[in-house]
């Protein structure tokens, strides 16, 4: 592999669920400093609940002043978020799939059954307006009320998915749990059977293993990987899953294997610099 | 792979180059910690120049206190290191081997192909003595001062070290500079061939790829590594070489992966606490 796309989702992922809630102006700075810093794809907020997650309310706001909307994504949790993404002309949305059902309910208020029908709709109205679709299989290994997620069922929920055309799966360890021996396993397993899905990778690095399981995925010849800067964030309604991989690790590693990003660590570190300040955290990866 | 052997050589390569000098009981006591905690195999001192390392002075008392040395090995520097060995009842011996002049100088004042000689007669001296002999390929990725170690170069001397009949061969990252893919490269290019000889693997965690590296060796088929408690150690000779992999990551990781050890993680923590109570440091791995 000579190549891997760095998505960064710090300004989403990474601030829905911190104490300090930046300025759109903040969060306008932090995007353009990571784009200087060679970050080709920055998922950029969310349109959420503005009461459930106020750090990620005026995303259209944000959107407007980015102007061009060409190398961001928006997460979006069902039909009214899609319906706000066309109006502000989002090219690429997120959503979500948690594949347990005490968790989409969490998260939701879904079953997963649901939740797999709205996709199904929002997927056709985004073939239909041209809007890219991704879709995070969320707590794909482990989850934090049923424990340890079947494979084959896993499996079963991401042929619905690719079913109903979504255009991207990320397949994410949401808790930080999983060990590389079943990402390697699940991923290639993936891979072989859907080969004409795009897949990336969300890693958490709750225990130390995100740098592992990228390798990982690697093996199983996943090249695109979700990240966030300083390590920053996590989800809000799963217990014990803060610590996001962080970007600067990613890179490290990755350049160590001379593996293009086309990021500049010294510039990304510019960005952490920048996100600190304006979360008031220590952020630092593990690597550098 | 269902079994791997941790190889936990805190007291030696640990407690070598730390500030507080243990007392052969404080050292008894964390062996004796460490095997209650299942750890199979001890790397449990060295015969060295007490005036370079003192705080390998009195290995001999040490080997003494512990009676049965079945499952003990000590580091000899050289051929009177060896002889010490022979008067002591030690059944395994470890050798070095830094694979670059430059770093093997430091370490022993010697050139490789000098070295590489000693060892010839080492080994003989071993397998006449029924001593088990290792040889630590230190420095095998990387040297501080040379830095990109060649693979065909490293894997030339291996073939060199294996026409001398030694037992087993510790592949060293020894600062910590290793990447995955170098690494699943470099041994499943030896494993594939040098089929019948033992191969095992020293990571350092300096920039936090210890565990992914663990991962590229278990990939490549490798069953066997040393650790640190606490991650304790490294080398005093080899500029920033600090922090090894710490054992209790180790098992954590291979305890996910459904990987028997043998070891029980409870009672390891116990021995980091004996560990950063007798060197007065605050040891922790970065997963546990």
């Amino acid at each position: 592999m000579d190549k891997v796309t760095v998505n960064e989702v710090g300004p989403r992922d990474g601030l829905q669920n911190i104490q300090n809630i930046l300025s759109v102006d903040e969060r306008l700075k932090l995007i353009r400093s990571l784009e200087q810093a060679g970050i080709e794809l920055i998922e950029i907020g969310s349109f959420v609940n503005d009461k459930t997650v106020p750090a990620m309310s005026n995303t259209d706001v944000l959107i407007n002043k980015l102007g061009n909307i060409d190398n961001y994504s928006v997460l979006i949790p069902n039909k009214k978020g899609l319906d706000k993404a066309k109006e502000n002309g989002v090219k690429e949305i997120c959503t979500v799939l948690c594949v347990t059902d005490s968790m989409n309910q969490k998260n939701i208020n879904q079953t997963v059954q649901e939740t797999l029908n709205d996709l199904k709709e929002i997927f056709k109205e985004g073939l239909k307006n041209s809007i890219r679709t991704k879709c995070y299989v969320s707590v794909a290994y482990y989850c934090p009320y049923e424990g340890k997620v079947d494979s084959t069922y896993v499996n079963d929920v991401i042929g619905q998915l690719i079913d109903y055309k979504v255009d991207e799966l990320v397949i994410a360890d949401t808790i930080g749990a999983a060990n590389p021996k079943e990402v390697t396993s699940l991923l290639s397993s993936l891979k072989s059977q859907y080969k004409d899905t795009s897949f990336s990778c969300h890693f958490h690095d709750t225990r130390a293993l995100g740098l592992a399981n990228v390798y990982a995925s690697l093996v199983a010849g996943i090249n695109k990987f979700d990240s966030c800067i300083g390590g920053l964030g996590g989800c809000p309604f799963a217990p014990n899953s803060s610590g996001n991989l962080a970007t600067e690790d990613l890179v490290s590693m990755l350049e160590m294997m001379n593996i293009q990003t086309g990021v500049n660590l010294d510039k990304l570190i510019h960005s952490r610099e920048l996100a600190s300040e304006y979360t008031s955290l220590s952020l630092k990866g593990r690597m550098i």
